[in-house]
């Protein structure tokens, strides 16, 4: 049974939650208050602001009635409900901090072990929309990265795949970009080296945080594509050094590009971002555009570099890593702000043929968040 | 006369530039060449990642001739050249790490006085480029908004707004949205409230960093559009009360809007936002699309609540706005992370129709330091 009590003053209340006895404030609950006068009935969005609402708002009085909390407020005289369900969800009378590197709910670090259950979806499947593509945008939240099969082999198919659930981000590179390379076997020596696993753009900032990759033509051999979860990497570099993890969020590193003329773009971001409560919200990892960096104190900075080079040595190690061979008309889609991907060096002769694209992975997560209130999940 | 010496051991260098000793390390030095070998001479990028350096990189040799630095590795027994005023420009041997909220160089907070001196360019000059076009974005860049004067009427001319410096950022709302309003005088009383000044959309993330309200039509008395410098808001906060400025930089708010089936964006961020080390990067402030904010600790919750208060009064404040009336052929920009726009009540009968589209600061930015490097500045 589900019990109420109000403060002696009337600033919070204590609403006993299957056992768990907890507080919420006045002018919180007036803020949140749920009514058609406080949130508009269509989108939510709230009509007043909190100039609106007495800075004195107490509470004085409170019960509850069949799954709901009904409170009244002075001295507006207002008395709201409120859906115990609702207050469970979003209660902030919680236990201590977490530690800093914590992952939000429905993120998933992985390594190489993923390899055996790569995140594919059908495109034919996805493009009608509903469970199918709920699944797979699902599994893109999850991980950060999804393969998309049996799309179409057409100049330009990759904005189909965007408009999954998104919008393209154009920059200076364009709407899209080629990825054309014809392989010269008599220049194979050269291709031994392949790039190392990197986020894209992180001289932009805003970073593009999605990454599509589409391919058109694959007759070359090799030329795999190769991602690791930069948070997974993160997190190993914390458990195997926390002094290592902290150097990289506490200061922020520099990044530019400067490819023509027109363009001189540049970033001060840290390697390793965690939201101001330690959440771990992204990773930068590039060293072709990485500048002098020149924050951090020299008393550090040969910490820094350890650190450095430590989380580029676990972004190399192979048991981090998920490789996969895009064939014509596959796809795959990769948050970056967090997934790092390469391309392993060709061999053989052959064309290779890749479109490439930004966009955002705010309107990913829309697309699968309305998804799951539409179909569940 | 600049000096250099080795330590003991080879790890680091002091140079002494102007009478400032001045620390370098060997690993930083190595990493940060700019010979042909390491950094492409082209566009700069750095050909080398981290792996590619030894880390037992030690300095054997330093001398200084004609205003460059010549320093010599082992263990790859390599020389490379610095300009002295490279390594000044880039120095991180520095004092004590600033205060919280610390500023970029370059970037300027204000409040009513800039009313006398709003950033203004004229389209018919922006769109030549070269000088005038830097001018105008170094005013974009130091108080984050500019007004543009004497452009063209025709629907879609805030494209051509957006052309001068980037690229347009599309959302669920499209490329761009509609700001048009029939003036409706027997509805006069409704129009007094008026909205709060805000940052637009900060349930995305990222947020559009730009916004551009291009002015098509404008025959309604009032109207006038308004901003305030939400850097300058959040250091009076500090000024006013220290611990209400790091509450609200400290926990993250979240940010909600879900407006049809389709769309349900969320965010989790702060309203005051700073880089790891202090630098104020960032405001969001947005009573409609607020959500329950649940990342505040019970403890500090009416602390939290005090402090939203408390930075809304400030930003309410006429001491703190810039307003201005937008004519057919008048846009403003404002940089969405930093300052905060509103539109005051119409009265009067007439049509108001304005055009508003979202770009990025990467672009802006990135445009004015290539106009820069090549006329200046």
């Amino acid at each position: 049974m589900t019990t109420v009590s109000l403060s002696p003053n009337g600033d919070f209340l204590t609403l006993d939650l299957s056992g768990q006895p907890c507080r919420f404030h006045a002018i919180w609950l007036r803020d949140n208050a749920q009514d058609s006068e406080t949130r508009a009935p269509g989108n939510g969005q709230r009509l007043l602001a909190l100039r609106d609402i007495p800075a004195e708002t107490k509470l004085v009085a409170a019960e509850i009635a069949e799954s709901k909390l009904q409170v009244s407020f002075a001295p507006e005289d207002k008395t709201v409900e409120f859906d115990l369900s609702w207050l469970a969800a979003n209660a902030y009378d919680k236990a201590a901090p977490m530690e800093k590197g914590w992952l939000s709910e429905g993120v998933e670090p992985w390594d190489s072990g993923l390899m055996s259950d790569v995140p594919v979806g059908d495109f034919q499947d996805l493009a009608k929309g509903g469970p199918a593509l709920r699944d797979w945008l699902g599994k893109v939240t999850r991980y950060g990265f999804g393969k998309i099969e049996n799309g179409p082999t057409e100049d330009g198919a990759l904005f189909d795949v965007v408009d999954l659930f998104g919008y393209v981000r154009e920059t200076n590179y364009g709407r899209h970009f080629e990825v054309r390379t014809e392989v010269n076997p008599t220049n194979l020596a050269f291709t031994g080296l392949g790039l190392q696993a990197h986020t894209d753009n992180p001289y932009r900032d805003p970073v593009p945080t999605v990454q599509v990759l589409y391919c058109l033509e694959s007759s070359a051999a090799g030329g795999e594509n190769m991602v690791v979860d930069g948070f997974a990497a993160a997190l190993r570099l914390r458990a195997e050094n926390e002094a290592y993890f902290n150097v990289l969020a506490k200061y922020c590193a520099r990044f530019e590009y400067a490819g023509d003329a027109e363009t001189c773009l540049q970033s001060r971001r840290p390697m390793i971002e965690l939201a101001p409560d330690g959440e771990l919200i992204g990773v930068r990892f590039n060293n072709r555009s990485l500048g002098a960096v020149n924050d951090v104190p020299f008393e550090e900075m040969a910490s820094y570099y350890a650190a450095y080079r430590r989380l580029g040595e676990i972004i190399d190690d192979e048991a981090m890593e998920v490789t996969f061979r895009l064939e014509p008309g596959e796809a795959f889609v990769v948050d970056n702000t967090r997934v790092l991907h390469a391309r392993k060096a060709y061999s053989g002769a052959g064309t290779r043929w890749l479109q490439g694209c930004y966009a955002d992975k705010d309107g990913l997560w829309s697309k699968f968040s309305a998804l799951s209130a539409q179909f569940g999940g």
